[in-house]
């Protein structure tokens, strides 16, 4: 039996106009995945209604459709009457969300002393809804409901991602998405995370132990300069999932860093936590990048004490105490001034791991001997004093960001002491 | 004469598991935007033939069609070969392609020290393109190309961002595409951003003034706690758009910070680098957020010296001098901290300007007196020392991110002294 196909349709011009980049479709992607459903598709479309309808249609092939959207009490916000239009059913008012939405609209009215009478309109058109319709909730004041068209069951729900977040469970306990998810197989999912290698090399060796296929789907994905490999295996396919994975590790064992989707800055807190060590770092083409990932994680705050960016030389010299005369001998991106900000770093701050980045991230300020995407990197421990380099001429952001994981790598490798893996 | 339609697909499996998230739909829908093309929709879809065939046929209905990915050596890599099915061509194996593929795969085989062989059917597979395809350069070994289907002028591009980005304009140069171009037209687009003003209250002054339509195009989008406003005025229209952002401004001037795309980093740095100063951060909560996007914009290091991410008491204390007294009698998220904090900063960099920001960013360490989501902002200059707070309970990112607009908004504020807006 085939598992259920689920479309996706995110509405909003400026998403469609790539004015800013959509949450809900990721979000609901993967949440459809773990429940045994098959994304098929996303779809990102505006509000003219021409381009809204043609993809609902579209979307309604599928077994679940999930709308994110345009549910707003504008004229512009059309998603509710093109759902009814692409499903062929009627829009009836539904008296008993009239009410409900009219006390919401009250009592925001009365906050901003306005009469009542210029959101009843608003109000009506909210609680108006396709014939058959069961609604889930209001964000605000829109409604959030789920509809059973001719094939699909559909859900629709509101744009911002915290209210979307919010109504989801709900949407799952309705008859029509009951139904659907009444036909969902797990799969099972397995992660391999690498780091040092590069994608086609993976990709190779999991070519030449037979690829994927036979109930195994395995994806080989570059991501933040990190390869991530995530095997999906139909029920009865695991252990050929398991000796696809084991040929990689056998491969590529000194390079794989997490089995789990935990990110590298998690891993270096933990390493730091269970060693007793607490950690500081000196940053300067990255301006606080690595500061800002590991105090991403929560709880880092028990690890993690703070640090310095360095940009100017003068602080490098006056916070961190790296030599006038080791920056005009060797220049702040050097080998030399790197080493010099992890051990500043750690003495200072009375830590005991030093971190530190310094690098030409351009666009500007690079040289025949020292050229744009330069980068040295450095770490410092109680017994272990490492460095490290690259040259990765790219853009600015993306120089910055490999600076960032080259050094909470460096760390995580020389905190596990994976004498197997390459410094 | 209505405006060319595009659709845009995204292949890529991890995207449609909401594995990753896309960046080529969003650039290409920017690019298409800034043509005169009207962006109608975004397909994002996986590798599964089906999928693939069926997403291809709904997007070749607009005039010209872009897609991205699925380009490599491998049996799953489909996109050629279901971009030919879906325009009914056959496909075709370009010698010329061939050779020159078969060149680049020679050079990568040597410094493999692999047998050529072992590329050979990937080289045929790569240089097999839908009849009638002009290639236009080279990703790694992956060909672009462009072709001309009954209706839709197709591009075919690589999947990662900057190899896409780099033959992106190779393509708009040819034959099939030149002719869709030559239907587009420019409309004016004009930008308004506000800070500190509610989306909703910006929606209902447009709506009270008339609202979009008759030409004009607005959209009003909240993006990291920010308002943006863009108007999109067909020719002739353009008065009407500056009617209504002049009806904005004059409601809400005292918000407007920027009618242009330049984010708020940059607007600081810019007020220093007038008026000659220089500026420095201290980060508890933010752990460098404030610092990495400052250094985000090139040329930063003429004004930015450089912070101290002040995780732990002990770092305030010491490389800030935020002094013992007042952390016990204050604790260390107080609007005294955050003062003491820049003045610290601001003193021990010896820069003019310092921006401070602590906090409690979750999920633990709240209490009722400090929730969650308590956060204290300072600005110090030579002539002026404004604080600010906010309570704003969220999820730990949220808590950071906002906290680190915000006193990138009151460090502009407080240097471009705009009494009429509130601090």
């Amino acid at each position: 039996m085939a598992r259920p196909r689920v479309a996706i349709v995110v509405t909003g011009s400026e998403l469609v106009r790539g004015d800013r980049h959509d949450r809900n479709g990721p979000f609901l992607a993967h949440a459809v995945l773990l429940l045994g459903l098959d994304p098929a598709r996303i779809i990102i479309v505006g509000d003219a209604p021409r381009d809204l309808e043609s993809a609902l249609r579209d979307a309604f092939r599928a077994d679940l459709c999930i709308v994110s959207g345009g549910l707003g009490p504008t004229h512009d916000d059309r998603t509710v009457e093109m759902v009814a239009r692409a499903a062929g059913t009627k829009l009836v008012l539904d008296e008993g969300l009239e009410a409900q939405i009219g006390a919401v609209s009250r009592s925001f009215a009365e906050r901003l002393g306005r009469p009542y009478a210029d959101f009843a309109h608003g109000v009506r058109k909210q609680a108006t809804l396709p014939a058959g319709a069961v609604p889930i909730g209001l964000a605000g004041t829109a409604p959030g409901f789920v509809l059973k068209t001719e094939h699909a069951a559909v859900i629709v729900l509101p744009g911002p991602p915290g209210e979307l977040q919010r109504l989801w469970p709900g949407a799952l306990d309705t008859p029509p998405v009951r139904n659907v998810l009444e036909r969902a197989r797990h799969r099972d999912r397995r992660t391999l995370r690498l780091y040092g290698v590069s994608e086609s090399s993976v990709a190779r060796t999991l070519h030449e132990a037979g690829g994927d296929g036979d109930g195994v789907d395995v994806t080989v994905c570059a991501r933040d300069f990190e390869i991530h490999v995530d095997a999906l295996a139909e029920p009865g396919a695991e252990s050929r999932a398991e000796t696809l994975l084991g040929t990689l590790r056998a491969a590529h064992g000194r390079h794989v860093f997490a089995e789990d989707e935990r990110p590298v800055e998690e891993l270096v807190l933990a390493l730091c936590r269970t060693l007793g060590l607490r950690l500081a770092t000196a940053e300067s083409c990255t301006g606080g990048m690595v500061g800002e990932r590991l105090t991403s994680v929560p709880g880092a705050s028990e690890v993690y004490l703070g640090g310095v960016v360095a940009y100017a030389d003068s602080v490098k010299e006056e916070q961190l105490g790296v030599s006038a005369d080791l920056l005009r001998e060797h220049g702040a991106v050097s080998a030399e001034a790197a080493a010099a900000m992890a051990r500043g770093v750690r003495e200072r701050l009375g830590a005991d791991v030093g971190l530190a980045v310094t690098g030409v991230a351009g666009p500007d300020g690079g040289t025949a001997e020292k050229p744009v995407g330069l980068v040295f990197i450095h770490v410092e421990t109680p017994d272990a004093s490492r460095g490290g380099d690259f040259s990765y001429p790219a853009d600015r952001e993306s120089i910055r960001r490999r600076a960032a994981i080259a050094v909470l790598h460096l760390a995580r490798r020389v905190l596990s002491r994976n004498r197997h893996e390459p410094a």
